[in-house]
Parts: structure tokens; sequence; C-alpha cells
């Protein structure tokens, strides 16, 4: 397969977010969910832009968890890649797949929507129990065999929820949390993520038992961004945490107008109009 | 035509809706500008939704002005009306037409999404030039021909910019206000909606020239809800302003993420993860 100049620009992109992998700084990533998103954090100066998969579906009409169709996940991350020059990685939940064979199709699309990485979990949601070790790597394999073919080697951040799941057990989550890191490692996978990770000393053991990039999810609670690069960890994104602050705000804001019919939370927050239009011009 | 059981739905909706303009206290709305912002403003208790054309616009990537394709405004109102009870309300720019029987057709495509009204302006945008007001009244027309051909009653808020657009002159711009709300009103307007109208000595003259159901735009230097209800006004809206502040704290949370390497402006603010969820589920 001869790649197309598209193709070739997108595999440059996948090169680039790749890299941002292993630098002493961690990448930071503020997950967006829809164009506006994306570009407040593009012009904020994040050199690559992640989605929340939660936010998206929300946005949508849907909750989380695998219940939006993978085509309208990948209109909205084609959106955004059409209006964003640094490279986006999608968050793909369990890559809308129960095989190989699915999982390679969804890569074909994801390609096609101009995404150059994903996010690729192993549970349904946090509450469901984890999916087979065995099959999720032959996803692993099917998104390393479509990068293959393409010539996109997309960045694959492989999460767990061994350690967060409902069903986890305190006693040994950290050694499952390990094994399957080694095994996705092992199969191809270029990130670590670990969810509900957020001990200092837990993510040194991790990282002294499965050495290699690790995304943490920043939020409430969890150490700052200086104190994690400190200890080797080369990821840190915010998941659906800037989605639901916006979506926060909007309420405040909602439930002042009701009570006291006032609106002066748009005056404390709001972005002016002509600024935010700016922000959507093609140029 | 014989109405369907869902035209009918429609039409006490729409009934509804129109009632809402004819009470002691004005209606509220809290523009929304997709799924979950709809779902936060229902459950805040406010009576109706309406939606702002520039939100929907910016988040699918395009500036405010009618650059977005009707069919995809209407998409996300569709998505919008099937996941709330209450009646919904659509900004339509300029109605996505140039001609009455362009604006008939949007309106069969808007009763089709399932909202019950709109918003109708007489210019492409703040900056350009008004509309001729015959070419106007002709789409009044159109609007009340497709509420008699469906048996839906569109409730229409008629918007005129003669007030706020740049080539407006300080001196006549009321009297061409009150000329072109009254010749709305006679067309078969419910409502006149004046962006830029917010001094309460302007807005007691503009309802003694034209009598009937006010909307003011709410926001930065608008007297508050109950100082216009008092004064008459029957419909207060805060257009694009939840949206742009929103996204403003989505700017503002990315750039301490950056600059700070902290997420407190999460925690501070962040529906939590199972709440918003839960807003999205279908009952």
């Amino acid at each position: 397969m001869t790649p197309t100049t598209s193709l070739r620009r997108q595999s440059e992109k996948a090169k680039r977010l790749r890299e941002l992998h292993h630098q002493p700084r961690a990448v930071i990533f503020a997950n967006v969910w829809d164009v506006t998103s994306a570009r407040v954090v593009e012009e904020a100066g994040f050199p690559a832009v992640a989605t929340t998969s939660a936010g998206i579906a929300n946005v949508l009409g849907y909750p989380d968890g695998q219940q939006i169709h993978c085509e309208e996940m990948l209109d909205v991350v084609a959106r955004i890649a059409r209006s964003v020059k640094v490279p986006i990685t999608a968050d793909m939940e369990g890559g809308y797949s129960t095989s190989p064979l699915q999982m390679y199709s969804t890569c074909e699309k994801l390609i096609e929507s101009g995404a150059v990485g994903l996010n690729l979990e192993d549970s349904e949601d946090e509450e469901s129990k984890l999916v087979d070790l065995s099959l999720y790597l032959e996803k692993v394999k099917a998104v390393r065999q479509a990068s293959d073919d393409y010539r996109v080697p997309l960045v694959l951040n492989a999460r767990t929820d061994a350690y967060w799941w409902k069903g986890a057990d305190p006693k040994t989550r950290m050694q499952e949390t390990v094994r399957r890191a080694n095994a996705f490692r092992e199969a191809g996978a270029d990130c670590i993520f670990v969810p509900g990770l957020k001990d200092l000393d837990d993510i040194r053991l991790f990282l002294r038992e499965s050495p290699g990039p690790l995304n943490i999810l920043a939020g409430p609670g969890v150490p700052s961004i200086p104190e994690l690069e400190a200890i080797g960890v080369r990821r840190v994104s915010i998941g659906s945490g800037g989605y639901r602050a916006a979506i926060g705000l909007m309420r405040k804001l909602v439930t002042q107008l009701r009570e006291q019919g006032t609106s002066n939370l748009i005056g404390d927050n709001a972005i002016p109009f002509d600024e935010i239009n700016g922000l959507l011009r093609r140029k």
C-alpha cells in the first residue's frame, strides 16, 4: 500500500505524539469533548489533544460506557482533527469491539478520522468485569497490524482498570495491574494508563515492576504534575474532569439565574463573543 | 393532513411554550448547546429549553453567523429534543433561507426535529446589514403557514438587530426597532427579541410603543430578572453567555494545568462522574 500525502502527514504526527512520551517532562493532556474545547487547549499551547469518551458520549445524549456508536464518536474526533493542527489521540473505550477483526476495523475508521493515537481499556466501564487478558492482547496486535498496513504508527495508550474497578481486591490489585501492564507493553502498547493510581509510593512501585511510559489521571487528591514528573510519570491526563468542570460551572450559573435572577457568572467566566468565534475561524 | 400522535404531542408542547410568554413571571431561558447542558437546565427546573446557535455552531467547528448547515444545527436540536421532556425552541439564525419557500422548508425540518419554537433574526450577524423588512415578513408568514399545515403552532421569537447592529444610528435606532417589532407582531410573531436593549427606561419606552411579549438578553450590565419582570418583560435569555462561561472555565483550568501543573478547578467545579452520567440515562 502506498501512503498518500495525507497519510504521510498523519504518520509524522503519530511519530511526534509518540516522542512526547519519551521526554524528561511529562506530556499533559487536557481532554476535550468538542471542537471549541480542542481549540482552547491548542491555543493554550498544549502540544497534542486527547478526547474524553465520557464527555463526547454525554454531549451527544449517551451515558458513558460504550453506549455511543463508534461512528458517532469518530465523527466528533474527525471534526476536531480538521480544526486543530496538533496530533490528536482519541479515547476509544474498549475499541467498540469484541474481537480482533472488529478492533482492526475500528482502527481503520480511527485513521480515516485523522487521529494518530487511541486509548483502549480492558473493561466496559468501571463497574464491569475486566475483559479476558488474551482477548485484549489480540486487540493490541490488531492495532499494531492496522498501524503497519496503513503506515500510521498509532500511539496506543493501553488502559487497565485492574487497579480501580469495583471488584478489585486491594491486596492483589497492584500485582494484577503490573501483570496486565507488562503483557500490554510486550504486545505493543506505547504507554500504560492506570486510572485510580495516585499514591506516589504506589506509582514508584508500579514503575519499578513495569518500567516505561505511564499515564496518571490528574484530579482531586492526585499529586501535582511536577511531583508526578519527578518520579518518572511520562503522561498526565484529566479524563472527563475538564468537561465535568465546565458543565458544573453552567449548572452553578443556571441555578443562580433561576434562584436569584442574576447572571454575574457569565461576566466572571465567559470568553468574549468575538474571541471565541475567532478560535473557530479557519486560517 | 391528519396529525399523528407525535405531532399532537408536539402541538401541546408548542401551546405550553406559548403560554409561558403570557404569565406575570417572565419565562427564563438558559440557552444550551448540547444534550448535557440541556439536561442540566431541565433538571434545574426550567420549564423549557432554548438553544444558542453560536454555541452549537462553535462546538461543531464553525464560527457564528450561518456558517453551519441547517441540517447539522437541527441534528443537535433533535438530539436535545429526544433527551428532554420540556418544550424546546431553537435558535435558527436567519432561518438558513433567503426566500419564504426556503423558510417553509426550514420549518418542516424544525418540526421534524421535535422543536416547537424558533428564533429568527433579521440580519446575518451583528456586523451585517439588516435584511429587507418585506422579505423578513414573508418569512414570518412562511412560519405561520408551516405551523398551520402541520398543526404545530411554532412559537416565533422574532429577533431584530436594528438596535445593536454596527451601522445603527443611536438617534433613530429605537424608532426603527419599534417599526420592525410592530410589523413582526402584525405578521404573526409571538415575541420580539431585541439584543442590546438593556436600559430600563429604553425598555419601558419600547414596550409603550410596541406592547406584547418582549425578550431581553441577560448578561453583564443588564438589570436583574426581577427588575425586568417588574416593567413588563416577559422573556429573558442568556444567548451564548452560558456556553462562553463554561468554556471560559475550561480555559482557566487548562491554563492552570499547563502553568502550575495543578487541577484544583476540577474539584471546585466538576459535577461528579456518576451524577453527570445519571443525567444522560434514559428513564
